[in-house]
C-alpha cells in the first residue's frame, strides 16, 4: 500500500498539533485551483484518511509502508526536511496484542538490521491524562506534553521553567517532575506503579502496558517510562519510543495507539489502530557510525570489457551485450578512449574483473579474463567465461 | 542515486517549455520563506543539477532511478498527477554508444518484464532543426515541434488546422506534413533518408541514427520516424519512443539526448548526457490487461495460527513467533474471536496453511496443519513444521 505525497490541506490540518500545524507542514496553495495542498507529513494520517474511503477493507488490516516525509524544520544533524519513515501498523484491533504485534515487529527490524542494542519506552496516554486531568486537576493536559515532549532536549531544568511559565503551583510541578522520572522495569515494576493513582482508568492502563511486554519479542527491553508522552496529538492509548541503549540522542523508531483518527475522516465514527515509524536515515546513521555498511560509488559490475583496437569496438560492444543478456553486469567503455585509459574505469568504479579483447581473441573465440585482486589471469571459451562470471555475480563477489 | 521531491523554482523553470512552466509543474511559495518551489516534474532536471553540483563524480556516470513525479494536469485513463519514472541516463559521452546503451535498457527492460512486443521510434533533434531552420526558413521551430507532438492525438488534420493558424504557407506545412510521414526501417532505409537535406549536420545526425540502431540489442524494432519530435525543450540531439507494436495510445517509455541541459546549472559549461524514462504505470497497465499480473490485496502470509481455546491463546501467540524467528510470515487473530471466526481470515487473504493450535498439540507438541488447497491435514512436531513451512515459503507457493 502506498498514498500520495500530496494530500488536502484539510485531511492533514487538525491531526498532529499547533507546531506542525503553523509551521512544520509543508503547506501551499495551488496557484490555479486555489485550493490549499500539505506534503506528507507522516505515514499515519495517509492510512486513516484510506482506510475511511475504502470500507470494504478487511479487518484487522495490517500494513508496512517505507515511504518519504517532510517536516518543515531547519535543517540540521539527524533532522532533514525530507526523509524515510518506516511504518508498520495494524488498523481494527483494540486489544493489546495488536500493540506488541507493531511493538515486536519493530524490535524485530532493528535486530535483523543490525541494531540489536535498543530498549523500548513504554508509555500510556489514558494513564498520563488520568493522572494529569483527575489528579493534578488540569483541564487540558497537551500543552503540557509539548513541554515534557523537549525533556531530552532542554532538560528537567528547562520543563521546570517552561511548566513555570505556564503559571502552575510549584507543588504541581514537583508532582509532574516526581512523574516524568518514574520508570519500571518488568511485569512487578508496572505493578508498583498502581500507587500512582486508583483511578479504574490508570489500572486498566497498566494492565494493558503488562500485556503488551509479556506479549512481546524481547520483553526484557521494555522500560515503562512515564516521560514518554509523544509530540502528536492524535495518540489515544499505548505509545512507544526505541533509543539506544548506551546512548541518549533522538530515538530510532516510535510510535502508539491512536483509535480516534480515523473516524475524523469517516461518518461510521472511529476504528481502534496502532502503529509505529522507524526513522529510517536515523538508523542508516547510526550504522554507518558502527561501520556496518558504507555508502558507495560502487557500480554493480562485475567485468570490464577492454577492447586493444578501435577496430575491435563492434566485437567486444557485442560480447558485452552477450554478457548482460545472461545476466551479468557488463561494462565496457563508451568514450573511444585506449586501452590504458579505458582500465582505470575498472579501478575507479572497482569492478572485479576485466576482460580484454584483442585481435588474437576476436579471432580464437578464447578470452583473457583478468582479476585485479589476484592478479590471475584466465584463458576462457565464451562459454568458461559466461559460467565463471555467473558464478561471481551469484557468489557476490 | 535518489534526488529530493521538492526543488527550487529556478531549477525547474525554463528547463521543460511554456506549458509546464505555466501550468504543468506543480509550483507554490513558502508561506514562511516566501521562496518558489516546484514538485519533481521529470528526473531528468534534478539529475542534470545534481550532476553540476558534484563535479568529482566520475564520468561516464550511468545511473538508474525509479522514483515519483507529478504534472498539474487533469486526471483521466493513463494520465496521473503523481506517478512513477524509471530512468536510465549516461553522462559524460557524446558517442551514439551511449544513445544505444541507453536504448538497449529499456529494450530489454520492457522484454524482461513481459512485453517483447514494442517498437522504438527514433528521431534527432538536430536533424529536424536543420531541416525547419534551413530547408523550410523557420526562425523558431519550437511552436511546430509542439503542434507535431500532439499528432497522436489531433491527428494529421489536426496538425494541419494548427500549422495554418501559425501562419504558414501551403507550401510549406505540405512539406512539414510530408517530412513527418516520414518511416525508416534498417540501415538501407536510414540511407533513403539522406534525399531530406544535402546539409553536412543532416548527414550527421543520420550517421548517428545508423550507428544507434547498429548497436542496439534488437535493431530490428527500430524505427526512424520524423513525426517524433518530443515535448521537452531540452532535447539536442538523437530522441526515441517506445510503443506497443499493435496497438496506438501513449508510449511506454521515451527520452533522448540533452547536451546542454547540465551546462544550465554550471559554470565550467555543458556536458554531454543521454537517457530515457519508462512510465512505470504506462506498464503495468499493460500487463493488468494482459493478465500477466495482477492488483493483490493477499497477504504474504504462509500460515494463519488458530487457536481453539482463549486459554491456548498466549501459547499460540509463542509459536507464531517462533515460525516468524524462522523467517515464516505467520498470522494470528487480534480480535480474540472464536475458532470460526479466526479460520476466516485464511480464506479472506488467501493463507494457504492454517495451523490448529488445541489442548492436545500444546501438550504433546505435535502440530495438525491443514492445507487450504489439498484439505490434506499433516501431523507434525515443530521442527518438522518449521521445515515444511520453510520449503513452502523458498517455493513461493
Amino acid at each position: 500500500m502506498d498514498t500520495p505525497v500530496v494530500e488536502l490541506w484539510e485531511t492533514l490540518s487538525g491531526k498532529y498539533g499547533e507546531e506542525a500545524e503553523s509551521l512544520l507542514i509543508w503547506r501551499f496553495q495551488d496557484p490555479y485551483s486555489k485550493r490549499w495542498y500539505g506534503l506528507r507529513y507522516d505515514l499515519t494520517v495517509p492510512l486513516a484518511r484510506y482506510i475511511a474511503m475504502h470500507p470494504e477493507t478487511p479487518l484487522p488490516f495490517k500494513r508496512h509502508q517505507i515511504a518519504l516525509v517532510w517536516r518543515h524544520e531547519e535543517p540540521q544533524h539527524m533532522r532533514y526536511r525530507e526523509f524515510v519513515q518506516a511504518d508498520v501498523d495494524v488498523v481494527g484491533s483494540p486489544y493489546p496484542e495488536a500493540d506488541a504485534e507493531v511493538l515486536s515487529a519493530v524490535q524485530h527490524a532493528l535486530e535483523y538490521v543490525g541494531i540489536p542494542d535498543v530498549f523500548v519506552r513504554l508509555s500510556h496516554r489514558k494513564l498520563l491524562k488520568a493522572v494529569f486531568e483527575k489528579e493534578l486537576g488540569l483541564a487540558n493536559p497537551t500543552p503540557v506534553y509539548r513541554i515534557i515532549d523537549k525533556l531530552d532536549k532542554i532538560g528537567v531544568k528547562g520543563v521546570e521553567q517552561e511548566l513555570k511559565r505556564l503559571g502552575m503551583s510549584d507543588a504541581t510541578i514537583s508532582r509532574i517532575l516526581r512523574l516524568i522520572d518514574t520508570r519500571a522495569k518488568g511485569l512487578d515494576g508496572v505493578d508498583a506503579l498502581r500507587t500512582i493513582s486508583s483511578a479504574a482508568v490508570v489500572s486498566a492502563a497498566l494492565n494493558e502496558l503488562k500485556e503488551i511486554i509479556e506479549l512481546s519479542y524481547k520483553p526484557e527491553k521494555i522500560v515503562v517510562d512515564l516521560s514518554l508522552v509523544r509530540g502528536l496529538d492524535y495518540y489515544t492509548g499505548p505509545i512507544m519510543e526505541f533509543q539506544l541503549e548506551k546512548e541518549s540522542g533522538p530515538s530510532l523508531a516510535g510510535g502508539g495507539r491512536y483509535d480516534d483518527l480515523i473516524g475524523l475522516f469517516r461518518p461510521q465514527g472511529s476504528l481502534p489502530a496502532t502503529g509505529c515509524s522507524i526513522g529510517v536515515e536515523r538508523v542508516l546513521d547510526v550504522l554507518l557510525e558502527r561501520g556496518g555498511t558504507k555508502p558507495g560509488v560502487e557500480t554493480t559490475s562485475k567485468v570490464l570489457v577492454v577492447y586493444l583496437e578501435s577496430e575491435l569496438f563492434k566485437y567486444a560492444w557485442s560480447i558485452a551485450f552477450k554478457l548482460r543478456q545472461h545476466g551479468i553486469p557488463a561494462e565496457i567503455d563508451l568514450l573511444r578512449r585506449a586501452e590504458s585509459k579505458q582500465r582505470r574505469r575498472a579501478s575507479s568504479l572497482n569492478i572485479p574483473y576485466v576482460l580484454i579483447i584483442g585481435r588474437h581473441e576476436a579471432s580464437t573465440g578464447r578470452f583473457a579474463l583478468y582479476c585485479r585482486e589476484t592478479k590471475e589471469r584466465l584463458e576462457l571459451g565464451f562459454e568458461e567465461l559466461v559460467n565463471f562470471l555467473k558464478s561471481v555475480v551469484q557468489n557476490g563477489d
